[in-house]
């Protein structure tokens, strides 16, 4: 007895940690699948499915960053809902509700803090990475400070910053965390009418917001914050006779190669492209339909554009050279996102209606692999842990 | 006795993993200990070390690559060793000899192949990530083919290729592993006297190689091929004095903040600032001496150089707006080698006289931490998984 017992507790002792679980975090993502509330916890080595995580409430418009070790993913849900999860034991390790209505967040540059942007009660609120304790609350009020503003596109930037935009007041303030306690918030007015998202740089350094109650876009530069904010694009479109908007645009992706930016027209069945050395417009591609996202290939070679309804069935791929579309592709109903793997060799989509993931080698542009999914929209990676703005 | 087996075996079936082994791997990094043959890894988050693997030969000059998922370093030896290593485990996986005297390597877009390049004999190798067997031998054979060429500057780029330069044949061959059973290799003759090293943009576009035996750089457009090789600021140092040159500089980490590039001058006390518009000399900036490293922070604001003997107790600091330096540090004895975390908070130097690491704060250079370690040199960091050139 006593024997068989020592037996066992060696046996207990040496018992090896299961292979399945030890694996590293760097070519893992995962995709929401929006209807479920759950996400689904993907790899891009082999290309397959290591399981689901449910409980997640509404995944509408959801989105996800990753802490710095690339193992724990913090979801935003369109309800208010901030829930962090370990990809390695695929569950939730924390789920607080911290708002009514929320869009969207951000994970400072050092991992310590996760801001998120919300509608209802209009503002950003800062919690602990580790123990999603509020650390910072930053209400969005103005002109007479008795109402608050929708916030949108926030974003992380260099130095702890956050950077984000006020719908209602026309405003893009950055929020300087350093010292989390005691929050420095600078504020810049009058930016133009409803900022409706925004994006920065990938060297954290240029924040740009697209404005959807004018043409144009609002530029800041933040390694010069004393010159303001520049209007640039100005009146784009002016004279033009305007497309009912089917859905915003994205401006998560900031399209870069070489000098140039590629950014989605609002209403426009066009991708804009700025020449990023004096911000004008450098030219107009003729697209499918009204761009939603328009995503660089990490080399910068191509970039992929996904489309509004009626037109999302398809995706369209932008040589940055010539400025021509050179593939077109229709992977089925309702492509809602793209994630590039790392290194760009290969491209994730969701298909909505038809509930799959697809998977595009990206020179070739063949098809890989489809995955089932429950209604996925957004893919990430967790490569988006070493990345600024992602 | 029935009854304690099956209670011992059910604690065999629930015993958990530890936790200590189930760990994300995006802040990790390992320090090359070249005078031990053994590397220590660490962790950027709560800047510690972990353990140490040892046993990997001579260790002078290594330097190391990653697997896409960030769980396995490749080391390349000067002796010729690859060794594989797991980060998690702490242990060798795999070892071979595959030359006798090599100076570095690179793994393919797609994480499948990792290629050495060799001194003797001179050449490119490349073997299956998985594996380490053999699956390309390129001789670097020039001339009337009877000789073969050290090989150097050798690194990854989009579309499964590798890039590299033929010391004393003064040439540069890409190698398009897309077929691996086949390499596919152009080659590109007269490049200019003795490439000592290359760089790739991070997009993986342009490969240059710095010219030991003559003042300039060669530069090839990957984009464009057809166009062949350049040459750029060509007689940099025309006229003037040469120093003795005591290290060669390494050109790995091109420093690139907007549009401007940053690489050390060979043997002169001065770094080269070099217009990427149009690939001419756009200035130089007087340092504390022969510039070895030249590595912009992730979000180009800074770019920290050290120093070949009698100066390498030194950092310096410059701000790519102003081109002034801006900060000076002397962290120890024999700064060998630096890496930025991923999102450049924090930059870690191996002090190898002291046997330490140091870890400054990026923006108040408020030194962090010291660590100790064994004759300190290379620092990798997993980020490079993502990441295409290193």
């Amino acid at each position: 007895m006593i024997r068989t017992t020592l037996f066992s507790l060696l046996l207990v002792l040496l018992i090896p940690v299961h292979a399945a679980d030890l694996r590293g975090t760097g070519d893992l993502a995962l995709v929401i699948e929006r209807a479920s509330g759950s996400i689904q916890i993907i790899e891009t080595t082999g290309n397959s499915s290591l399981g689901r995580i449910e409980g997640l409430g509404d995944l509408s418009h959801a989105s996800a960053v990753y802490s710095r070790d690339e193992r724990y993913a913090y979801i935003f849900g369109r309800d208010g809902g901030l829930t962090k999860v370990d990809m390695l034991t695929r569950k939730i390790v924390k789920r607080i509700m911290q708002a009514g209505n929320s869009i969207g967040g951000a994970i400072s540059q050092d991992g310590s803090l996760v801001a998120v942007s919300n509608y209802e009660p209009g503002g950003v609120k800062i919690f602990d990475a580790a123990t999603l304790a509020l650390v910072a609350d930053i209400p969005a009020s103005y002109g007479d400070t008795k109402q608050t503003s929708k916030v949108i596109g926030l974003v992380d930037a260099p130095g702890q910053k956050f950077v984000f935009s006020l719908w209602d007041a026309d405003e893009i303030w950055v929020a300087d965390m350093s010292r989390p306690d005691k929050p420095s918030i600078q504020k810049f007015k009058d930016i133009g009418r409803n900022p409706y998202d925004a994006l920065i740089s990938p060297d954290g350094r240029y924040y740009i917001a697209g404005l959807f109650g004018e043409d144009g876009m609002a530029l800041l530069d933040l390694w010069n914050l004393d010159a303001g904010v520049k209007r640039i694009l100005d009146h784009y479109g002016k004279g033009e006779q305007k497309l009912p908007v089917y859905k915003m645009p994205h401006l998560e992706g900031w399209a870069m190669a070489g000098q140039y930016a590629f950014v989605p027209a609002v209403g426009r069945h066009e991708v804009l492209v700025i020449d990023t050395r004096n911000w004008s417009e450098a030219g107009r591609i003729k697209v499918h339909g009204q761009p939603i996202f328009v995503m660089a290939r990490p080399d910068g070679r191509h970039v992929w554009v996904n489309f509004a309804i009626p037109n999302n069935d398809t995706l369209q791929v932008i040589d940055t050279q010539s400025l021509k579309i050179i593939k077109k592709l229709q992977p089925g109903k309702g492509v809602l996102h793209m994630e590039f793997e790392p290194r760009g060799e290969e491209l994730w989509a969701s298909i909505r209606d038809d509930d799959q993931l697809v998977v595009y080698d990206t020179e070739s542009f063949e098809e890989r692999v489809r995955l089932p999914a429950n209604k996925p929209s957004g893919i990430f990676a967790t490569v988006r842990a070493h990345k600024t703005g992602l």
